[in-house]
């Protein structure tokens, strides 16, 4: 149930990288990458792949803010599912292709003047995204060169190991609660077994986005590193990972996860109808259009 | 399931402390509080309002170490209804109004000498009490200036946020075991949604009564500060949890806390029924009269 | 369910001591043991009884790595049995008789060419232990003097209070998945309840061993000792938790533990079809063969 509530919403700043289209207001330019490697993948989610280290990279090019539209989701799980079929693959790095920020989170323009059927379609996709990640028999290292908020943090979340830069503006969290919104439960147990009880129940009330040294304290990152180390960082942790029988160590992550998985699955419908039952109500619709107005006038 | 057991009490010293009318002999003096501050509540719970912050001080006020008896537990739960009812409030500070014991947990004299009938009432209030509290929509924060064994600690247990003072004889458990009684299966999933697991298998089991530092590094508290700080840095976190939209924090505290609440509630008569026929043995009527009466005699 | 997979074996140095009769190459040589100390048990476990302090120490002495033979298992059952039905009797230290190895974990030759019933037969012993150790009415405190990988590991993750000694050669963790292995979920269970969640999903998928310091931060033991207090310091916690009355402390630890175990009870048939199905696989036998036949090479 992602359900928005009372409209007296804090920490505006924050907010702003919530939003797609409002943080950062760059536009696309070219596209980063290294000579000679071969690509492929889709516009927004840029695959660079490693044959000969069984591995791939998954860079998110969505901009400004790496936001995750409708079109993003749909090419970031068909992307997944070519490396998770094709046996050449053993491991994947999940990166922002323009460092600063991670994710954004979910994309508010899928929600807002749009109709049921749509709300719907989207909400399948972060469903089927968050479904497809925390099982993936693929070793999934997040390799975190921005900032995570909401959406983007659940992604870092659902991924076997976490890398975050060490630059104290790289925020990381499930910041709902801050915009009035509260995470969907499947969120919440991600989470929860990430950080815990207690430490998940306090950053969830108070919407908490932590800084480095704190993400890793409280456990939300497994390791915090200069941000020129992130991708190499994760790529010799990656070979830790791999250096154990797949088929073992899949089974293994299915045993840890798949009770959480499951109560999404067997949720998912009502899942669903609550949250396009939310997002209609004209009080979310119309705080909706409020906000995003602001943040065109902002950036105008 | 609340059990009696063996008959080897532990740890004398500790146990006094969660006796009423043992451990520190006083008796009632004057009311103390600030002037000018119109109260309201009961005779056993101060409720200091201070309806431009929006928040309320409840302070424990049942000499001599704030037992958890029949009459302050109603209180309790009836001066917590009506903040809960008045939109003025948004938030309630927990605190004792005689430093030194926060509370001493359950009233023995409740228990023992009386009939079933009152011993089912007093235990449904008990539930009462923390079934509310878990789940309270308030920003519950407890100020701990004093020792909070067994029930004092459970009270500490439901706040969204633990504040204790820094002293080292305020000590903080649930130390069941060391009178040979289990804490019911409710104080204990309060505890491990605290604390974790194993360290609440250890801490149970053991009866452990931990000081503040060792409280605070086993996250049976969030924070220790100087005793002369704990109301001001409670008023300050407060300012944390209410810059948070009420409805978003209140629906996500459901989501973390509800499985938990709704265990007691669907074993409820159970639990009590467990509670009054425990409490009716013979065995532990004498155990419990022989108790009250050496406390008597330590006291004379 | 324990399944075998990839044949990509990692870590060769590490498994020796997984597999018995391969790791120290030492023949069993003398009794240890001090001077008129009634002893009883069995060839393989030591029982050192201390009536008047009510305790027992166990010693594991099945030569060369304490694997868990069937014999072992069924001898260490009884005597623990004996223990929990003589009143004289409230805790048991278990430890090695040979400082080195706690012990190398389950034994491949109860699995290799073998009979599904006699696999059935052994991979009851082994839920048989766990069941008793995890529940035992004892405290059960673990003096860890050497290595515990695997079941040796689970061994000790079962006790009240596990005591490591402080040698960086005594490596602790359920490392199946090196061997292409996946713990049991009673193992994974125990695990969790012990480390929590993220740790144990890091631990078991990449099979981490933790020398003593780690396995300290983790929480995978309470205390490390320099190797000669490993003993002493295991018999003054068993003190600590002897001051508990009986009673209260087992009831205390069946509500933390009963629902763990009530899992594997339920699904106990099902857990030994599936580990005799795996075990038997034409593939698995064949690993198991050129595996044992191997480390007999280098032996010789």
């Amino acid at each position: 149930m992602a359900l928005m509530a009372g409209m007296r919403v804090q920490a505006r700043a924050l907010l702003r990288a919530w939003l797609p289209g409002a943080a950062l207001g760059r536009t696309e330019s070219a596209v980063s990458g290294g000579v000679g490697v071969r690509r492929f993948g889709s516009q927004r989610v840029l695959v660079e792949p490693d044959p000969a280290a069984g591995i791939a990279v998954m860079k998110f090019k969505n901009p400004p803010v790496n936001s995750l539209s409708l079109e993003f989701l749909t090419e970031f799980v068909i992307s997944l599912e070519k490396l998770e079929n094709d046996k050449t693959f053993r491991g994947v790095i999940l990166t922002s292709d323009r460092p600063g920020v991670f994710s954004a989170g979910l994309d508010l323009r899928e929600m807002c003047g749009r109709n049921p059927a749509h709300c719907a379609e989207y909400w399948k996709a972060v469903q089927e995204l968050w479904l497809r990640l925390y099982l993936s028999n693929l070793v999934v290292i997040a390799a975190v060169n921005g900032s995570s908020p909401a959406g983007g943090c659940l992604i870092a979340l659902t991924c076997d190991y976490r890398v975050l830069a060490d630059n104290p503006k790289y925020l990381m969290g499930l910041n709902e609660t801050l915009l009035g919104i509260v995470a969907p439960f499947w969120f919440k147990d991600t989470l929860v077994n990430t950080i815990g009880h207690r430490a998940a129940e306090r950053a969830l009330q108070l919407g908490l986005l932590f800084p480095p040294a704190e993400a890793l304290q409280v456990g939300m990152v497994d390791k915090v590193v200069p941000e020129d180390q992130v991708q190499s960082t994760a790529l010799s942790v990656m070979a830790q990972w791999l250096a154990i029988p797949d088929h073992a160590r899949q089974l293994t992550k299915n045993m840890m996860r798949k009770a959480t998985v499951d109560r999404l699955v067997k949720e998912r419908d009502s899942d669903i109808k609550n949250f396009v039952s939310f997002i209609s109500r004209d009080s979310i619709q119309k705080y909706l259009q409020m906000y995003l107005e602001k943040l065109k006038q902002k950036k105008g």
